[in-house]
C-alpha cells in the first residue's frame, strides 16, 4: 500500500525513537513519523525537526550533546519511573515524561512475591527438596501483617491493592498527608509499629538516604525492609551495620551502588535478599512499554 | 477462684482433647468439660462420658479401638480439611466434622507464594545472589495468566480472591456448576485453555486420580499444576512420564506416596517443586486449629 499523502500544512511530528519496535508502534499513531535513532550513533538527518525523544540506552554523557543536536524538541519520554538522571539536563520548556503506570504492575507484583517466599520461607523448603527431607516447619504468614508503604503511586497503590486480600494492614504515605495516606514524616514515625516497610518513592533530595542508621534502629526485631525505589534511598553502610545484628531482613531489587560490585558485601549481608533491579523486567515489558509510550506521545500531542 | 456449681440437671459436655492448649480453650466454652487423652495411651476415665472426640495423631489402626470406648460419642471433630481416612469409621449417627475454614488461608497464600515464586523465577535469581551477579532476565508474570482452579470450598475461594488484582483470570470448578463455577466434566474440558491448574479437591472416589496421562497431556506447553488437595488426586507415575519431556510444571505439596520417600523419583523430577504437607504451617496454626474446633462444639451443642 502507498504511503497515503499527508494532510497540507500539518506536517507529521517526528518522534526519534531508539529500536525498531517502537517506531512500528508509534508510526500507528496519527500524524506521527518515528525515527529510528542509535544512542551513541550519529543523528538521523529527521533529527533536525524532531519533536519527541523517546530517551533509552543514552549514556549520561551523551545526554547534554544529544539535546543540543534537537532544536525543535519539546518532549523527552522516558522508559523508566525514576526521572532523576533527566532532571536539569533537559532544557526549560520541554517536557519531561517518566514511563508511570508501565512498570508499577510488574514491580508490585515483585514486592508480593518477594515478602511471601520470605514469610513462608520458600528458600529452606527448596533446600530440603534438594535434601530429599520431607520435613515440614513452621512458617510465618503475611496474615495480619501490618505493611508501611512509603510512596502512593501506581506501584505503591499496586503493592497495596495486592496485599489487601492476604489480610495485611497495610498503611500508605505520600508527599502529601490526605485521606488514607500518611505524610513522610508521620510515616517514618509509624516504622516502629510495622512489619514490613515497602519503599517505592522518587529519588530527590528529601529522600536520598531517609533510611538511615535511625529509621533501620527504629524497625521492629524480624522486621523486613523493601526497596524497589533507588538504591539511595537506603544508606548502604548503615542497612550492612544493622543486617550484622540478624535483627531485620531487607529485600533490595536496587541499591547503592549499581550494579553493584561482585565483591560488595552486600550481596552476602545476612537476611539481605539482592536482585539486580529486575522487578520490573517481566517477558511483556517492551509491549508494556511502546503502548505506554504510545499512549504518553498521543496525549503529548492532543495538548 | 473456685470451680462454679453446675447447674443441677445440666451436667457438662465431656470432649476429649489431645494437647494441652486445646483443653484451655475449649474449657471456656459454657457447659464444657474438657479433658486430655494422649493418643496411643490408656483413656483418661472421663472417656466413659465423652460426647466430642477432638481427633489428631491417631494411627489409623488405633481409631477403632478408640471409638469403641467410648460408647456416648455424638461428634469426631478433626484437625484437617481431608475426611478420607474417617469415613466408614465414625460410626452410624456420629458426626463427622473436618477443619475447613481453618487451613484456607494458609493454603491459599502458599499457593500464591509458590506461583509468584515460579513466575518470577526467584530461585535463579537466589543462585544469581549466590554467585554476585547483577544480571537481570526477563521473567513470566502473572498478569493475564488463566488459571483454572478445581474445588471451590475455602481453598480454592482463597486463592481466586488473592489472584484476581494480579489480573489473573480465574475460572472456578466445583462438585455442581452454578453461576461463575463449572462442574467437574466441563473444568476438565478446560484445562487446554488455562495456564495454571490447581487443585483444592477432597479426596473422594471421582477424583482419584483425576490428574491422569490425558489430563496431562491436555495441558498447554509450559503450564503449571499445583497439587494441594491430597496426592492420590494425581497419578504420581504419569507425572513422572510427562515432567520427563520438560514440557509442564508442577509444584506440589501433597504426594502419593505421603510422606514422599527419600529416594522416590519425585523429589528431582524436572520442573517439579515438592513441600512436605506444608501449605498450612505456619506459625499461628494452633490457635487457628483451636479457635476453629472451638467455633465447630459450640455450633453442635446448640444444635
Amino acid at each position: 500500500m502507498p504511503d497515503l499523502p499527508e494532510a497540507p500544512g500539518a506536517p507529521p511530528v517526528v518522534v526519534l525513537v531508539p529500536e525498531d519496535p517502537g517506531a512500528s508502534v508509534l508510526t500507528r499513531l496519527p500524524g506521527v513519523r518515528a525515527v529510528v535513532y542509535r544512542p551513541g550513533a550519529p543523528l538521523p538527518p529527521e533529527a533536525a525537526r524532531a519533536e519527541v525523544l523517546v530517551a533509552h540506552g543514552i549514556e549520561p554523557e551523551d545526554a547534554p550533546p544529544l539535546l543540543a543536536a534537537l532544536p525543535r524538541l519539546r518532549m523527552v519520554q522516558l522508559f523508566s519511573s525514576g526521572v532523576e538522571r533527566w532532571v536539569g539536563v533537559v532544557p526549560q520548556g520541554v517536557r519531561l515524561s517518566n514511563a508511570d503506570h508501565v512498570h508499577g504492575v510488574a514491580v508490585a507484583e515483585w514486592v508480593v512475591a518477594q515478602l511471601l517466599a520470605h514469610v513462608r520461607d520458600l528458600a529452606a523448603y527448596r533446600t530440603k527438596q534438594q535434601e530429599c527431607r520431607w520435613e515440614a516447619h513452621r512458617t510465618g504468614t503475611l496474615v495480619g501483617a501490618r505493611v508501611l508503604v512509603f510512596g502512593s503511586g501506581d506501584i505503591g497503590e499496586g503493592v497495596r491493592a495486592r496485599l489487601v486480600p492476604f489480610g495485611c494492614e497495610v498503611t500508605m504515605v505520600g508527599r502529601t498527608a490526605r485521606a488514607g495516606v500518611l505524610d513522610q514524616a508521620a510515616g517514618v514515625a509509624a516504622v516502629p509499629a510495622h512489619d514490613v516497610v515497602v519503599l517505592a518513592l522518587p529519588l530527590v533530595e528529601s529522600t536520598t538516604g531517609m533510611v538511615g542508621a535511625g529509621f533501620l534502629a527504629s524497625m521492629r526485631d524480624g522486621a523486613v525492609l523493601v526497596n524497589v525505589g533507588r538504591g539511595p534511598l537506603v544508606d548502604t553502610d548503615a542497612l550492612l551495620a544493622e543486617s550484622r545484628t540478624g535483627r531485620l531482613h531487607a529485600i533490595l531489587d536496587v541499591t547503592d551502588p549499581e550494579p553493584l560490585p561482585a565483591d560488595h558485601p552486600l550481596w552476602t549481608a545476612p537476611g539481605v535478599v539482592v536482585t539486580p533491579h529486575a522487578a520490573a523486567i517481566t517477558a511483556d515489558i517492551r509491549e508494556r512499554i511502546w503502548a505506554a509510550v504510545a499512549r504518553k506521545v498521543a496525549a503529548h500531542l492532543t495538548v
